[in-house]
């Protein structure tokens, strides 16, 4: 059965619809086929395929340029496919109804319905989001294909509860080692224990206290967080090897460099601060970096689609605090925010839902902006 | 090419041979029908085969009995098999040669050699002492027969540097789990990072004074130490369970009960020392434990060896730290000693070599005090 967008039609029929094509990273194909299908029979689109993603734009010689981008695919379904409502009609729940399938029926609605926007708009659907991050398929376009991403300002439709959250934090992952020295652990003193000598950078984390930090108006939470440990290689080993991967979360107000030289200071003040054995040292790398992206609200554009969801009675825009691809539009020089369906602290539960009044509000508040006259 | 044992040549030739048969653990059929054929070749002795251990006995009526035990396994080979002597003749060179292949040497060459021991003799040649527990062949005769290991007093020929090394310590293994709150760790405040929790027991245990503990006149060093660490699902999750496995080799001043208790004491104040987030909790299971041995050094038999082996100028018994099968004597109620040839920190290393006066030594001292009138 071939998915139909019917203009007008409750835009929330479109979300269910397409969390029932399963889509989980790596396996876009299908629903990228039904929506190429889709929108190859729009007359006002020009429609570019690139894998499992598609850009497909308007060209009306608008003095603007918008991108309304999303990912097409989830994380692993949990017996949580096909969707439902909930009884009281309220809820749409699967895998994707929050992160981020709603968004992207609001995005594909508005694609078929707006044949005459006030501003030219480039509607992108991409792939392998929830993955890492080189398979990114909004990555692939801006490395192969960086031209089809101009515009003059960026609405990424992931889950903001319908609200618009400014900028990205971004996130660093480091792999912290202790090297000490292996023996017996019969005869343990003549070793040098690495798990024992993690010690201290544990407690720095444990008392370590998050900070909030203000950035073009709004307030980015950091976080620094020992994600992952690893050490020892036989139980009657004194281990000369524990790893410990810290991911930190970031405020825009630092680049990733800032964000590494404070991370830096922390490790090395952790093990400064007691006495550490002859012969342990202790090393680190990166195994992950991404930039944040400040709010960007300051732009003439965000101010403008600022007003018009404003207009819907939505709360005050926010900061975002997840790393999303806002950065990668960020790190092409345009300006870009957060706004789509759901509650992104529903996302990727087993009982993932999103309520069909946050699927209304965002289809919407777009649609009024893309139509409004421009200033 | 079969092995042959004559009475009167160089013990540390036949050594060499034995290192020259591979016999890691598990893989120890070739080695077990070389030394049966020397066995069934002897007619003072009656030899039993239990799988890939031997059991060979006198049976001349004597007084006392005494148990003779080593293991023909040895861990993987690391290019050092076929054996090299050292330029100097000095040095035995090759894997097992330490543990203990020059311990086997000295009880296969003393089996054949002496047909009217003055103390009747139970020859014992295992299997599977390198690996986990259940896999013993020790253990497994002591289940299944064990009558064949009746006796007055044991000696294991575990190297000890042909000196009397007394009892051992016991060794448990316990793991220690933090339960938190998993988290995304972009918004790390909502969950309980387990690996934090961990961080005051590692403090603890970095900080931990090994005891030197008296038991029957011989000093046994105990420690506590981290051998594992496991925590953390994915780069962006605040993990839920951080475990760290502990090995505390405790002397033979405590039974088993006693020395989890200490564990327990340990675990339970360190964790108590600093304020834990609410809602984090500990747990912990033990994966492996083994009783120590007390010296057993006060015994009849047990002072007449000592008397004989410190006739050979050999310093005076000393306490053995790690765990070995003198242990299983001790809980069939046999006082036992370790002693036999090379240095046990030598063990295992990819250079492990044994001195050719130390195979020399034990040899002369044992078959010394088995031809000695008994008083």
């Amino acid at each position: 059965m071939w998915l139909s967008v019917v203009p007008g039609a409750p835009v929330e029929d479109l979300a269910s619809a397409l969390i029932d094509i399963p889509s989980v990273s790596g396996d876009e194909r299908a629903i990228t086929d039904q929506i190429e299908a889709v929108l190859r029979g729009v007359p006002h689109l020009e429609v570019l395929r690139l894998g499992n993603a598609l850009v497909a734009r308007t060209a009306l010689g608008r003095a603007e340029r918008v991108i309304v981008a999303g990912h097409v695919d989830t994380v692993p379904i949990k017996d949580n496919v096909p969707s439902v409502r909930s009884d009281d009609g309220e809820w749409i729940i699967g895998r994707g109804s929050v992160d981020m399938k709603c968004g992207i029926a609001v995005q594909l609605a508005l694609a078929v319905e707006l044949a005459a926007p006030t501003r030219d708009v480039t509607w992108v659907f991409y792939d392998q989001e929830e993955v890492e991050e080189p398979r990114n398929g909004l990555g692939r376009i801006a490395r192969e294909r960086p031209e089809l991403l101009e515009g003059d300002f960026a609405i990424l439709c992931e889950p903001t509860s319908a609200v618009i959250e400014g900028g990205c934090n971004g996130t660093l992952r480091v792999q912290v080692t202790v090297h000490g020295k292996a023996a017996h652990s019969a005869r343990s003193w003549k070793g040098i224990n690495s798990i024992h000598g993690m010690a201290p950078f544990l407690a720095t984390l444990a008392v370590y206290e998050h900070e909030d930090v203000e950035v073009d108006g709004l307030i980015f939470r950091e976080g620094v967080n020992a994600v992952g440990i690893t050490g020892g290689i036989a139980g009657n080993v004194v281990p000369d090897v524990c790893t410990v991967t810290i991911n930190y979360r970031f405020s825009p107000a630092w680049t990733v460099d800032e964000a590494k030289a404070r991370v830096e200071r922390l490790i090395t003040s952790s093990f400064e601060s007691s006495p550490a054995p002859a012969g342990q040292s202790v090393t680190w790398k990166y195994t992950d970096e991404a930039a944040a992206a400040r709010p960007g609200l300051d732009a003439p554009m965000a101010i403008a689609f600022a007003d018009a969801v404003a207009a819907t009675g939505a709360p005050a825009p926010r900061a975002k605090l997840g790393w999303t691809d806002v950065a990668r539009f960020g790190q092409l020089g345009i300006p870009a925010v957060n706004f789509g369906p759901g509650d992104p602290e529903r996302a990727h539960a087993d009982d993932e839902r999103c309520p069909v009044a946050d699927v209304r509000r965002c289809h919407a508040a777009l649609r009024d902006w893309l139509t409004a006259p421009v200033s």
